[in-house]
C-alpha cells in the first residue's frame, strides 16, 4: 500500500455555501414543489398561493342566541309598562345557529321572553334591526383574502378555510430525504446491542437516527436506508436509486479520505462534486454534490461533525424547500470562562455550556472531540470562531447561538469542580422534583472549582483537597484562594479513594508501591485534582519518585475515565473512588477515606436552585439511599456546614 | 314551551381552574402514564426516568485517524535526522474507527508515514501514549447519567442512548384525546362543501379540526369522532365509549343552555360535573366533568370560545400529562390604540393585532364576536382583562400574550383606514416577494386612518374623502387634521362607487332616490367612511332626508360586508365599489368615480416595508394586472405623489 493523495480540499465556508446555493437554485422550479392536499391534512404546511374565501361566513343569517325570531318593527315602543304581545305566528323559536326564518329580522333572548299559556310571547323591550343575528359575511366575506402565500397553516386557519368552502389547499411539498449510512463496521441497533458493544471495531449505527431526527425536526420527511457496505458497487447502486426518488440524499461516513472512502469518487462519476472539503472544524471532509439535479451531501462519519455539517448545509435548504423562512437561532452574549484556541483559516464551531451565575452569563466549552456525542447532548450553545481568528481569551464577550431556550439556561445550576457520581444522582433527583432546574456540571477538578467560584462562574463547586501540613480538607485552600469571599462549605459525603485495577487483579497489585519501576501502566488524574493531590501525597509518603511510574504523565479528568482506562486495558491501575470501580466491575484497593465538600457563595444561599439542592441532600431519603447504594460513601456529615466565612 | 331555567353558572375562573386541577390530580398515577418504547421512536418524547449509559462510548480503543498503529515506545527519539524504521510486523495499518490491534498504543497519521518498498515504515517524529486513539469511555463512561428524568428527547439524545447500548427507553405516554363534535346541523367537509354552504342552518363541521389541531400542536394524539347528533341516547353512548379508551374527551357544542343541549345533563348522569359555566368572555358555558376518572370537557360551540376555553383548561393538562413543563407564551407590553370595554366580574379575553409603528408597539382589538374565526386568524396577541376591571382606555399600556413571534409582529406593516380589495392583493404579493413582510390591516374608514396617522399608530392609511366645497379628494382633510405632519399622499387607484343591489335587480332600483320613502332597506357605511361621505353628498344633492331611508342607521365597516348584507337579503341596496359587487355576483349601479390614496408619513419613507409597497404598486405588472382584473379600477395615477407636506 502506498501513501495516497488526499483529495479533501479546504474550500472556505463562504465559498462552499455559495456554490451549494447556486446549484440548489438550478434545481427544478416551484411548480414541482407544490401539491394540493386536503385542508384536514394541512396542519403545519405552507400555503403555495393566497387563499381566498369561496363562500361568506356565516353563509346565512343565523340566530346568535337561543330565543325567538321577531320582526324588530313589531316591538317598537315595548316596555315593562306596555309589553308587546306577539301571536304564535308572528314569532318563531330559534336556537343559536339556526337560520333566521324568512321575514324575521331580529332575535330576542329566551331569558327576556315571557310565554303566555295560550302560546303568545310577551316582550317588554324594543329590538334593534338584526339584533342577536349573525349576518352573512359577518366574519369573512366571499373573495376576501384568508391566508397569504407562504403562510404556515395553524389549526385556526384550517377552520377559516373549511368555514368558507375550501376543502383543499395548495401547499409547498415536504422534501423527501433519504439518509444512507455507509460502512461495513456498522451494526443496526435492531436487536440486542450488547454483542456489538462487546466487539471492538463494531459501531452501533446511530448517526442516521440523529440525522433523520434533525431533518424531521426541520420539517422534512426523512427515511433511513439500510446500511450500505463499503464497496463501490453497492454505494453506486444506492445513490442512483436514491436520487431518482428523493429531493435530497444524505450519505453518512465515507466522506473522509480513508482507504475505503469511495463516496467522492462515485459522486464525481454519477454527477458533479461541487465541493469536497471545507475549511471548518469539525466537519472538514464534507462533500456537496448534484446527481441528476438532486442534491447529495456526504457528511463526515463522526457524529458531531455530521450534525454540524448537516446544520450548516442542509437546515436552510429544508426550510426553503417547504416555503418557510429558515429559522434563525436566538443569539446571546456571554463571557468566555476559559480561553478557546482556534486555527487560522478555519471556521471553528465550538459547543458551549452556558450558566447564569449572578448577573453574568458564562460560556464554557462543552468538550472536545468530533466523536463526543455527549458534548452535543450537554451543549447549550454554539460559538463560531471565524477563519481570521486564532482564538478568544478568557473573560472576553462572545456571541453564541442558543441550542436551548435561554429560560432553561437561566434556571440551570452551574456546578464546576471535582467529579463525583453523587452529582448524577443529585442532577436527576433535582430535575425530577423541580423540572425547571437543570444542573450543568463541568468536571475540572477541585482547584478548577475553587477558581470558578473566585471568578463568579459557578453557583457550586465540589472539592476534596487535602492539605498535607494540617491534614485538613478544603478549608486551608479556601483561606488561601478564596480569602474574603463570603461562603459556606457544606459536606456532601465522606468517600473511599483507592487503586482501581482490572477484575481479578491479574497483575497482583497490592498498593501504589507496586507501580514503581515496573512495566505496569498507571493512569493519573489531572494536576489540581483532589485525587491527584492524594496520589502525590501517598507517593511522597512512600518515597516513590513519580518518574518511576509509567503513565504518571497520562491524565484523565474524571474518576470514570480513569476507571474506563483500566477496564479497557490501556492502564493497569489508577486512583479513584469505589463507585467508579463498582460501575465498571473493577477491583478496588482502598487507600484512604476523604472528604468531599461543596463550596457555596453566601449570596446564592437564597437562590431557589441552591435551596433545592440543600433540601435534597439534607432531607431526601430517596437521594440518600441511592447514594449509599453506590457503595464507598458515608453520609454522616451530608448537608452539614463544615466552615463559614 | 315554557321559559326554562338556565343552569349555566358564573364560577370565577380561578375557582374553576382550581376544581379542575384538583380533579385531574386524582386521576390514575404516573405508573399508568409511562411506556417503554424503542429509542428509534422516541424523538420528542419525555423521559420517564433517568437514563444511564449501559456501555462506555467508545466501547473499545479505536483509531481516531487513518494511519498506522504503533507502540509509542518504539518511536522514542525519532527525528527528521534520525528516522525510526519499523518492520512490517511492528506496526499495523488502521482506518479511523478500527479497533487498535492488541499491543499497540498510538496511531501515526498516514500523511506522516513514509513506506519503503520493502514494506517498512519510516517515521520522523516521536509519539505520545495513546495519540490519535479514541480510548474507551472518552465520550461516555458506562453508568454515567445521559439524560435526567423529564427530558425532551432530541435527535442527539437518541444517538447518545444507542451509542451506550440503550435501545429502549421509558417515556411518558402521549395523551389520547377524542374530540366529539355534536350537533345535528353539522355537515362533514368530506365531499363538496358547496351544497352545505348554500343551505341556511347547515354548518360545516370545522371546530373539531381546529381543536384536534391545537391538541396535536401541544403534543396529544388527537382523534376526531364522527358527528354525534343532538339526542341524549347517541351522546350518552358516545361519551361512555370515549371515556373507556381515552385520557381526555372533548365535547364540542352542546355546552350552552339551548333546548338541545343535553351535555351537562348526561355528564352529570354518567359522572360528576365539576363546573358548568365560568365567568369568562368568551367561553362562559364551558363544562368541566369527570366520568370514570377520565376528564371530559364540554366546550362552547362558537369557534373562538371553543379555542379559548381549550387553551385555558386543556393546554397545561396536555403538557403535564406528557411530563413536560407547560409552555408559557411570551408577553410584551403594548399601547392600546382604542378603548376596550369589559364587564365587571368576568375575565375577558380580547384578540389583538399588534403593530410596531416607529418605536411604539400598538395593540388594537382584532374583531368581535365569538364566531369570528378570522379574528383569531388575524390575531397577534391575547389581552386579558381581569374580572375587577371595567375596561382599559386608549393609550394605556397593556401586557399581552403573544400568539405570533414578536419578530413577525415587528416586520408587519400596519395599515389602518378605508378598505379596498386592492389591499388583499397588495398583502399577498408583498408576502410572496418578501415573506418576512406581513400587512396587518384594520378597516375603520378613511377618517379612522387619518386619526391613526396622527396618533402614530399606522405606517399607512388608505383614504378616499371627498371635500364637498372644493370637490377635491383627501388633501383638504389632511390640511385640516394632519397640518404640520410631514407626509406624502400617494395615489393607489381611481375606482367606481355605486349602489350594490341583488342579482337581476329584482326591486328595479335605478338610483339612490328610489330608496327614500319606500320599504327598501338600505345598508350604510359607518360615520367617517369615505363612502359614507359620498352617500351623504349624493343625498344632499338629491335633497333626500336620510331619515326617509330605511336602514340608514345600520352601519357596516367594509365594502364587502355591505355587499354581503345585500347578497344575503338583509338589505336591498348599499353603496360600495364595483369589486365588491363582482365578488358576490351583485348588480352595480354606478354613482361616481372617486380617488383612493395612501397617506405615508415621511419618516417612514426609508422603511423597507414602505419601500417594498411603493416598489410593488409602481412597478409590479403582476400586481397591476390582478387589480385591473377585479374591474372598476383605473391605475392612471397609481404610485404617483398627489400631495406632499
Amino acid at each position: 500500500m502506498k501513501k495516497r493523495n488526499i483529495f479533501v480540499r479546504n474550500t472556505p465556508l463562504d465559498e462552499a455555501l455559495k456554490k451549494w446555493r447556486q446549484a440548489l437554485e438550478q434545481m427544478p422550479g416551484a411548480g414541482d414543489r407544490t401539491e394540493t392536499i386536503r385542508v384536514d391534512d394541512s396542519l403545519g404546511r405552507v400555503t403555495a398561493g393566497p387563499v381566498f374565501a369561496r363562500f361568506s361566513s356565516p353563509h346565512y343569517n343565523g340566530a346568535a342566541m337561543d330565543g325567538i325570531a321577531v320582526r324588530f318593527n313589531d316591538l317598537a315602543g315595548a316596555s315593562e309598562a306596555r309589553p308587546v304581545r306577539l301571536s304564535p305566528d308572528s314569532f318563531a323559536f330559534v336556537n343559536t345557529g339556526n337560520a333566521m326564518p324568512p321575514g324575521f329580522d331580529g332575535v330576542v333572548m329566551i331569558e327576556d321572553v315571557h310565554l303566555t299559556e295560550d302560546g303568545w310571547a310577551e316582550l317588554t323591550a324594543p329590538a334593534t334591526p338584526w339584533q342577536h343575528v349573525r349576518t352573512i359575511g359577518e366574519d369573512i366575506v366571499a373573495t376576501e383574502l384568508i391566508l397569504p402565500a407562504g403562510h404556515v397553516i395553524r389549526p385556526i386557519d384550517m377552520g377559516a378555510m373549511l368555514a368558507t368552502g375550501i376543502a383543499e389547499v395548495a401547499v409547498h411539498r415536504i422534501p423527501e430525504v433519504l439518509v444512507i449510512p455507509t460502512g461495513s463496521e456498522l451494526v443496526q441497533p435492531d436487536g440486542n446491542l450488547d454483542q456489538a458493544l462487546r466487539s471492538p471495531g463494531k459501531i452501533i449505527e446511530f448517526n442516521s437516527r440523529i440525522l433523520a431526527g434533525y431533518l424531521a425536526t426541520w420539517g422534512a420527511r426523512a427515511r433511513r436506508s439500510p446500511v450500505v457496505a463499503d464497496n463501490p458497487e453497492d454505494l453506486r447502486r444506492a445513490v442512483r436509486e436514491a436520487v431518482s426518488r428523493h429531493d435530497l440524499v444524505v450519505l453518512n461516513a465515507g466522506a473522509s479520505a480513508g482507504s475505503r472512502d469511495y463516496t467522492a469518487r462515485i459522486l464525481e462519476e454519477l454527477g458533479t462534486v461541487l465541493v469536497h472539503g471545507v475549511a471548518i472544524k469539525p466537519g472538514k471532509p464534507v462533500i456537496l454534490a448534484m446527481v441528476d439535479s438532486t442534491p447529495v451531501i456526504g457528511l463526515p462519519g463522526y457524529p458531531v461533525s455530521a450534525v454540524l455539517t448537516l446544520d450548516l448545509f442542509v437546515r436552510d435548504l429544508i426550510y426553503t424547500f417547504q416555503g418557510r423562512e429558515p429559522k434563525k437561532r436566538d443569539r446571546v452574549t456571554a463571557l468566555l470562562s476559559r480561553p478557546v484556541a482556534s486555527k487560522m483559516g478555519v471556521d471553528e464551531f465550538v459547543r458551549m455550556t452556558l450558566g447564569k451565575v449572578g448577573d453574568k452569563l458564562m460560556a464554557t466549552p462543552a468538550g472536545k472531540g468530533a466523536g463526543a456525542v455527549m458534548s452535543l447532548v450537554r451543549a447549550d450553545a454554539l460559538l463560531t470562531i471565524g477563519a481570521g481568528s486564532e482564538g478568544i481569551g478568557a473573560g472576553e464577550e462572545v456571541e453564541v447561538e442558543l441550542l436551548r431556550p435561554l429560560s432553561q439556561v437561566q434556571s440551570t445550576l452551574v456546578f464546576i469542580g471535582s467529579h463525583d457520581n453523587i452529582l448524577d444522582i443529585m442532577a436527576n433527583e433535582l430535575h425530577r422534583q423541580r423540572p425547571v432546574i437543570r444542573i450543568s456540571s463541568a468536571h475540572v477538578g477541585s482547584m478548577g472549582g475553587i477558581t470558578a467560584i473566585r471568578r463568579n462562574e459557578a453557583h457550586l463547586a465540589g472539592t476534596h483537597l487535602l492539605d498535607e501540613e494540617s491534614g485538613e480538607y478544603n478549608i486551608p485552600f479556601i483561606r488561601r484562594f478564596l480569602a474574603d469571599v463570603p461562603l459556606l462549605l457544606i459536606n456532601l459525603a465522606h468517600r473511599q479513594q483507592g487503586l482501581l485495577v482490572a477484575p481479578g487483579n491479574p497483575r497482583g497489585i497490592s498498593g501504589i508501591h507496586d507501580l514503581a519501576h515496573s512495566d505496569l501502566i498507571f493512569i493519573n488524574r489531572q494536576r489540581g485534582a483532589g485525587t491527584r493531590l492524594l496520589t502525590d501525597k501517598v507517593l511522597r509518603r512512600e518515597k516513590i519518585d513519580p518518574a518511576a511510574i509509567r503513565g504518571y504523565g497520562n491524565e484523565e479528568y474524571t474518576h470514570m475515565n480513569v476507571a474506563a482506562a483500566v477496564a479497557g486495558g490501556s492502564a493497569d491501575a489508577g486512583m479513584g473512588i469505589l463507585a467508579a470501580a463498582n460501575a465498571l466491575g473493577l477491583e478496588f484497593i482502598p487507600v484512604a477515606e476523604e472528604r468531599y465538600d461543596l463550596i457555596i457563595l453566601k449570596r446564592f444561599m437564597e437562590d431557589e436552585k441552591i435551596m433545592a439542592v440543600l433540601q435534597l441532600i439534607r432531607y431526601n431519603r430517596n437521594f440518600q439511599n441511592k447514594v449509599l447504594a453506590l457503595g464507598g460513601y458515608d453520609l454522616r456529615d451530608c448537608g452539614k456546614v463544615m466552615y463559614e466565612q
